[in-house]
C-alpha cells in the first residue's frame, strides 16, 4: 500500500522527519511517500498561513491522487483536511486527528502540548469541532515556535517536559499528544521521564490510514465529500 | 466610514447584487466597497471551493487593508473570516454570523435556507462553531444551487417557499436565515407569504459591521488573531 | 428612528449615564429615549431585585411601544428580555447579548467583569443560555458594588482592570465585556491600560438595535413570542 | 412538617386541585399550605404572565416564610424558583425539576406533554438549563390551553393521550411528565392506556421537598443564594 | 413501605453505617433493609471492583425483588444501577444520582468531594451522564481511601474539610456532596464549619426512594430497561 | 504481535466469525486469538447481559494478559472496556469505539445499525460517552435480535438494508456502523446497495489494535486506568 504524507509548509527537512518517524511505525510493506508544499509558508502557525497550508495540500493531494491509497495530512492543525476530503475517493486522515483518537485508546484524558500561545485557540476549537471538549484536559503551549524548537533541541525538551508535566499533575490529563508534527526524538524523552503515553502525530495518522485501507473504506461521497462539477475558475494557480 | 465588502467568487454579478441589498439598509454615510475575488470559483458551494475563496478573501483584505473602517465576507460560509481577523486591525464581520445574531434578536430559534444538500453539513458545522447549536432549529437544502438560483427566480422563490414553510411548521423555527448570499428579493417574498422574519446575509453583516466601528473596537491582537512576523514564503501568489 | 432604553433600576442617574455613553456611538438621526424604572429597586443585584426589574421593564415597555422602533434592555442581566419581545412588535435587544455578540467579532473568547462574587452564576447562566459556554474564558467578579463602583471610581478603576488583567493572562480571554451597564469612563482606560477591547453594554446594544431596524426586522409572532389573548388579570398594578 | 404550595396565578380551584393530588401522596404527618396568587393572571401561558407570576411567589414565599419547612412552585414553568431560593432560607422546590428527577429514577429518556405550541420554547429552555438536554426526548404541545383543559376533561384527555403515544413511539421517550400543573385524573389514565410512567407535576415537588426537609437540608446562602441588603425600593406593591 | 439497601461491596460494618445513617432520616414507618454483597471486592475503587460490585448487585436485587417497595445502590459510583433497573419493576435510586439531585435543590452548583485521585474520572464520567457538567462545580479528591477513613476519622475530616473549604472558595461550589457511602459523622462537621449545605449520599437516596414510591411509580419498561427473554446462560454463578 | 478478541457471550460460532472476519483484514504477521467467555449469556443485548458479559471479558483479560500485545473488545457494547483497560498494560480497543474512529475519517456523520429498539438507549449513551454527539446521525434498530440475526440471513439483510437506506436519506448520515460484532457478510451488501461506507466492528477494532501497538503505546497509568491494591476479596468465582 501507498501512503501520501503531505507536508503543507515548504519546509523540506521537516516533512524528512516526518517519514522518517512513519517509517519507524509503519507496515514494511506500506510505501511512504512525503510531498513537500510547493508553495506557502515554511512553517503553519496562524491562520493565514494554515489557509496557504491548505491550499497546498489541495495541490499535493490531486496530484497524489492516483497513485495512492490514503492521504495523511502531516500538519497538527488538520490543514485542508476535509477539502481533501472532497477531492479524493481514498481515506484521507489527520496528524490531530489520528492522535485524539490514539490517545483516547491509552488514556482517558489528554492534553496537547503545542508551540505559541497564540496557536492555542486553533487547536482547542479542533478539538471541539472533533467532539473531544469532555475528553481533552487543556491545550498548552510551550512557547517554543518551530523554528526554534528546531533549532535548540535542549531547551525545546525541556520546554516540553516542563509543560508535560503540569497537564499530568494540574489539569487531570493521563496522556499527552505532541501538538506539532515534527518531534519524534522528543517523544521518547517524554514518555521515559512523564510515565505517561505521550503521542506522536504523523505517525498515528499513517498507522491510523493503514488500518482504515485494510478495512477498505473509501471517503463517503454521499453528501458532505460529495464534490460537484466544479464551477468555471478564473485566474491564477489554484 | 468605508466597509469592504469581499466576495470570494469571481462572479462579479453577485458583488453587484449583494452592495446594491447592502446599499439599501447602510447609513447614507457609510461607503460601500464592493471587491470581487481575481480568481478563483465562480460559486462556492463545497470545501475545496471554499478554501480557494478564503484565499482569495486574505488577498481583497491585504488590498483594503489601509482604506476601510470593517470588513465583510460576503458569502454565507464566513470564507476565510479568521484569516481574515488575524490579518486586519479593523473588524471583519461574516455574513452568516451576522445572520444568526440578527436571527436571534427577532426570534427564539431560526432555520437555515440553503442550496444543495451536500452544502448542509458545512452550515451545520458553522452553527456548532459559533455555539448556536441548540438556538437552531434545521439547516435545509433547497435543492437550488447558486447558478440555478440566479437563473429561475420562480423555480427559486417556489423552492424556497416550501423549504421555509417546513422549517416554520415541523421544525420548530421562528426565524429564518437565507443561507446563499444574493437572494435580496426573494426575501421580502417569504417574509410577506410565511410572516416570519427573513434575513438576508450581507445587509446584516454590512450593519452589524457600522455598529461596531460605531464602538470604536478593534480586532483583538492579543491571543488567537495576534498573527506573527511571516515565515519565508516559497513559489506562486498565494 | 426612536430607540427606547429602559433601565429597570430606578436610579435615574445611571439611566442618564447609559443615554449619554449611547448618544457617544449612536447614528445622530437616532433618538434615544432614556426611561427609568418607577417602582423597584436602586441597583439590580440578585433574583428578586431582576424580577422586580423585569416586571418595571413590562410597564415601560408598554408604555413606549407605539413610538420607539427598538428596545434596549439597559442592564447586564437583560432583565425581562423575554417578556419584553413578547410584548413588542420592534425588535428589543439586550445589553449583555448585544455585548457577547460585539465581543465575539472581535475576539475569540471573551470574559465578563461583573460586580460581586453573588452575582456571578447568574452571569455564567445567561452567558450558557446565550450558547456562549465554549467562547466565554469566565465571568470574573470585581468585588465592587454598582453602588460603591458609582462611587470611589478610582477603587473601581483599579478593581476592573486587576480583573481584566487576570482574564486575559489566565483565562484565556482577548476580548472583555464590561457587566455592568454604566461605567463608560472606565471603558477607555481598561482598553488603552490592557491593550484589548472592551465591550461598553448599553452602547453596543443601541447600535445592535439600530442595525436591526436598519434591516426591517420585526419581532416574530410565530411561536415563542407569540403571546396570547391575555387571561383575566385580578389585583396589583402589574 | 409544613409545606407551602404557591400556585403563581390566581385561579384558587387550580390551587385547590394541586393540595389535593398532593394530599394523595404526602406524608400524613405532612401539612400542606395552598395559597393562590393575590394578584396577576388567571393562568401562566407567556413570559409576561410568567414573570406576573413569580412576582406574586415572591409575595407568598414572603409571608409564608416564618412558618414553612419548605417551598413548593406549583406550576410546571418553575416561576420564580431561583429568587424564592435567594429569599428564603427553607428548601425550595420547583414542580418541573421534580418532575424531571423523578422520571429520571423511573425511566431513560423523558417527554413533556404541555399545553399550546407558543409554551414549548420556555419548557425546552427549562429543560436545558436543568441539563436534561441529552434525557430529554421531546417538549410535545396538546393544543389544549389551561383553560380549555379544565373544561373539557374528554377532549383534553383524548390529546394527551395522542401526544403521550408519540412521545413514546416516534421521540424515543419512556416516561411522561405532564407539563400543566393540574391535571391529576388525567395522569392514572394514560398510564393505564400508555403502560409508561407519567409524572404528576405538583405532587413530584411535594415528595421531594418532604425529602430534602427529612435531609435537614437549607438553601445554600455561599454564592447565586446568598441576597444582599435590599437596595431602596421605590413606588408600587412590589 | 420497604426499601432494600444493597451495598456492592462486602464489608459488613459500612452496610450497617449507611442503614443507620438512612434510618435517622427515612420516614418512621419505613422499613430499611440493608443487604451487604456475599462476593466481592471489601471496597469499589476501581472499575474492575465496580463491576464485580455491580454484579453483586444484581443478585441482591434478584434475591429483594419480591419483597421491596424501591432498592437504593448504597454505593457513590451507582454501582450497577442500569441493570438493577432492567431488572426490576419497583424504583432504583442511586446514592450518587439522589446526592446530585438534593444537592442542585438546595445549591446552584455542586462539588464532588471524594476518596483518591485515581477515582476522580469514574466520577465525573457519571456527573457528565447524568447531565449535570454545566451545575458540577469540581470533583475532588481527598486522598484518603475508603479503607483510611474509616481508620483514622481525625485525619480523614481534616481532609475533607479542607477539599470542601477549595471548593467552596476557588471552584465555585455552594454545596457539597460526600462521594463516598459512609460517612455520617463527617457530614454535620462540615456543614457547621463550612457553612454550606452537604449532603450524604445513602440517606439522600432513601429519602428520594420514599419519594418515588408514594407518587406510585415503577420503572418504565418501555425501552431502555425492557429487559428480555434471558438468553440461555452458561456456566457459574452469575 | 498477538492480539487477544474477548467474545463476552457465550457463542463460540460468534467468535469465531469474529476471528475470520478480522482475519482477512489483519496484517499477516498478527495472530488473533479469539477467546469466549466460559460463563454468561449466549448473547448480550441488555444492561444484566452487558453486566454478566463484562465480569466475563475481566476473566478473559486477566488470562490472556502475559500473551498479548492489545485486546480487542469484540462486542458493540464495548463490554468491560474500562476495567479491562484498568487491568492490563497493553491497548484495549472496542469494537464500537474503533467503528466511531474508522466512520469518522470516511465520512461527516454516521447512524449505527442495531438490532432491537430496546438496545437503542444503551448504544446512544455510548455515542455520547464517546463524545460523537454531534456526529452521529442516528441510531436505528432493525428489529432482528441477534440470534434471529443469525438465523434467517436474507431478513436480516433486507431489515438492514432498509434501516441504512434510512439513515441516509432521513437522518443525514453518510457512512453506517453495524452495531452488532457478527455481521461479516452483510457488510459488503449494504456498501454495494447503498453506495456508502459500512464498518464492520470487529475487523476494525483488530486494525485499529495494530496501530496503536505499532505506535508503541501501552495504556496510561497515571490516573483513571491506576488500579490499586485489590481490596480482599470475598466468595465467589468473580
Amino acid at each position: 500500500m501507498r501512503i501520501g504524507i503531505v507536508n503543507p509548509n515548504t519546509t523540506e527537512s521537516m516533512t524528512d522527519e516526518m517519514v522518517q518517524a512513519a517509517r519507524a511505525v509503519a507496515d514494511s510493506d506500506t510505501e511512504l511517500v512525503g510531498v513537500t508544499a510547493e508553495h506557502g509558508p515554511a512553517t503553519i502557525e496562524g491562520y493565514i498561513e494554515d489557509l496557504e497550508g491548505a491550499s497546498a495540500v489541495v495541490d499535493m493531494a490531486r496530484n497524489l491522487s492516483s497513485d495512492i491509497d490514503a492521504l495523511v495530512i502531516g500538519c497538527f492543525g488538520d490543514t485542508g483536511i476535509l477539502a481533501a476530503r472532497e477531492l479524493l475517493d481514498v481515506p484521507v486522515v489527520g496528524a490531530a486527528e489520528a492522535s485524539f483518537m490514539a490517545a483516547l485508546t491509552v488514556g482517558h484524558r489528554f492534553s496537547v502540548l503545542t508551540t505559541l500561545d497564540s496557536g492555542v485557540p486553533l487547536l482547542e476549537d479542533l478539538v471541539d469541532a472533533y467532539g473531544h471538549t469532555g475528553r481533552c484536559a487543556s491545550v498548552r503551549a510551550t512557547g517554543v515556535s518551530v523554528a526554534a524548537g528546531h533549532g535548540d533541541r535542549e531547551a525545546t525538551r525541556t520546554a516540553y517536559l516542563d509543560a508535560g508535566r503540569k497537564a499530568l499533575s494540574d489539569d487531570g490529563a493521563d496522556v499527552l499528544c505532541l501538538g506539532c508534527a515534527a518531534l519524534p526524538d522528543i517523544r521518547d524523552d517524554l514518555e521515559d521521564e512523564l510515565g505517561a503515553p505521550v503521542i506522536d502525530a504523523v505517525p498515528s495518522a499513517v498507522v491510523l490510514a493503514e488500518a482504515v485501507v485494510r478495512l477498505g473504506l473509501r471517503t463517503s461521497k454521499i453528501r458532505a465529500f460529495k464534490g460537484h462539477t466544479p464551477s468555471p475558475t478564473v485566474g491564477g494557480p489554484s
